[in-house]
């Protein structure tokens, strides 16, 4: 199988000018999982396809996506990712701008490499869902502002944020494998499903995580108010009188883990807690639902694993 | 003929969320003069297409250009674009950065509506040209920096950063109109040199412009110590004492009409001035050199008269 942390890092980004150039490389070493583009591998690998076929794809994702990691960053002002100093940190905002931007270009310069037959329809997965990832960055911001989100608009922002990103990822390595129209469907809808419980999981382990596990801070979400699938049930279920104790912590702005553990308490009290783990559960049952329309082998198999490793995962 | 601009205002932004298009709509309403969008219309034209297949390539070429208005004015602070607050300005930084990226985005969607068969070809030249934009960006950036620029480095960036999406937009209108080899390549380097003459004349009007035509006070370069093709040529020309002179004014980087007057003269003295008219009239008459590869018909003289215009041009 073909080792992803290679294959980003046989891209090279030794060319002039290097104001340009160096900062890409940087915020593409830092590795991570290279989740999306092992999905777009396995994507083509389940159907039958040759996934060397669907490399230029997979790259063409995974740059895509610390494209957005780049520019996310700068706008939330977040110093760290990985371990390392954020790109802007290291060199500064304008910098992260234009390689952010030059890095999107990239993305697209990789998808010239895939099957000329399936260009157009690669093309148009790629864009529709670069779309779909900028709409859930704004829908996340518009949040912000507003005290009136519903639980089925914070799905539907992580969905467009998140998951149609996992699910392009899958449904084009399935396109390059040869997927039919079925096999395509099935991919994208477990990508999507993945990717509800995947970053519903999130909120829970910067909750409840454990701190030696987790790799940082627990309770981060709590100090900014951040409005999570646990916040949004909190409120949602809360009784009166708990409704006032969450109004009280959310007017404390300043961090405390006196807040951290009184909203770590009323997300239980609410059932709150419960409600995420069960929403968890549920987008997992329906993540391996779509693998039925899939061919029975090896590949089909981790796709299944990887789901039910996600339930349990700790980081 | 097209109206580009009808063509512009009838792209759709009144979509969700607002946060993210509604930016993207007043970026595109400024008009201006839209000179991309005709050049890939008038690159169709010259060589016998029917424009309209050339309106999506226009679209996007249009939607890129001004994207890279969008995150260059955030990435200057420049408060104003054609007499209308920027983006940034009007809303803050991050929407502008989130609006921008969908801008490129946009560009490319366009490009999916493009002859199916030039895809391929299409696609490469605008992210080879997309490239090429930004490492231009890249290059002004670090010049900012150095005090050894040579003009040949200045007009390096200015053919990055001004002249390929001229030459690009010309050259793929042509490869929509069925343009052959030689064609293709008479309509890009028309576009490159008309791009260096317009920059160069950028340069000049900036300093020897008339304040009532030009559309904004004159000497803002020479304030900021910007290093144009002016500044560069004076530099290499000036004699000791001349290059003493301008080392003091540099120095002072408090604005003045007076450094602006003594930079003015001392751009006479040097015969800076001269050589960047020469410099205009050499890449014009390059520009209509190019031509002459091209079908004789009335978008030729079109296209000739636009290279003269540009000589001759007031703001």
């Amino acid at each position: 199988m073909i080792d992803v942390n290679e294959a980003i890092s046989r891209l090279d980004w030794s060319k002039e000018p290097q104001g340009l150039y160096a900062p890409i490389a940087y915020a593409l070493s830092s590795g991570g999982k290279r989740l999306r583009m092992q999905l777009v591998l396995s994507g083509c690998r389940v159907v039958g396809g040759n996934e060397a076929e669907a490399l230029p794809f997979a790259q063409a994702i995974e740059v895509f996506h610390n494209f957005t990691l780049l520019h996310d960053d700068v706008m939330d002002k977040a110093d760290v990712r990985r371990g390392k100093p954020t790109v802007h940190v290291k060199w500064n905002d304008n910098t992260a701008i234009l390689s952010g931007d030059q890095m999107l270009i990239e993305a697209y310069r990789l998808l010239e490499q895939v099957p000329a037959a399936r260009l157009p329809q690669l093309l148009h997965l790629f864009s529709q869902t670069a779309t779909e990832v900028c709409e859930g960055q704004q829908y996340d911001v518009d949040f912000e502002q507003r005290d009136d989100v519903q639980i089925s608009e914070y799905i539907e922002m992580i969905r467009l944020k998140t998951s149609v990103l996992l699910a392009a990822a899958l449904k084009g390595g399935g396109i390059i494998g040869g997927a039919d129209d079925k096999e395509k469907e099935a991919l994208y809808n477990y990508g999507i499903h993945l990717g509800l419980a995947f970053q519903i999981q999130d909120d829970l382990l910067d909750c409840f995580g454990d701190p030696q596990t987790f790799g940082k801070a627990i309770g981060g979400d709590i100090s900014c108010n951040k409005k999570t699938y646990l916040m949004l049930s909190a409120l949602k279920n809360a009784d009166p009188a708990q409704r006032e104790q969450i109004a009280g912590w959310l007017a404390q702005t300043t961090p405390s883990q006196q807040k951290i553990d009184a909203m770590k308490g009323l997300y239980v009290a609410t059932n709150a807690r419960e409600a995420a783990e069960q929403a968890i559960r549920e987008h997992t049952r329906k993540a391996l639902e779509c693998l039925q329309a899939l061919p029975d082998n090896s590949e089909k198999q981790r796709l299944e694993a990887m789901a039910l490793s996600l339930v349990n995962r700790k980081s």
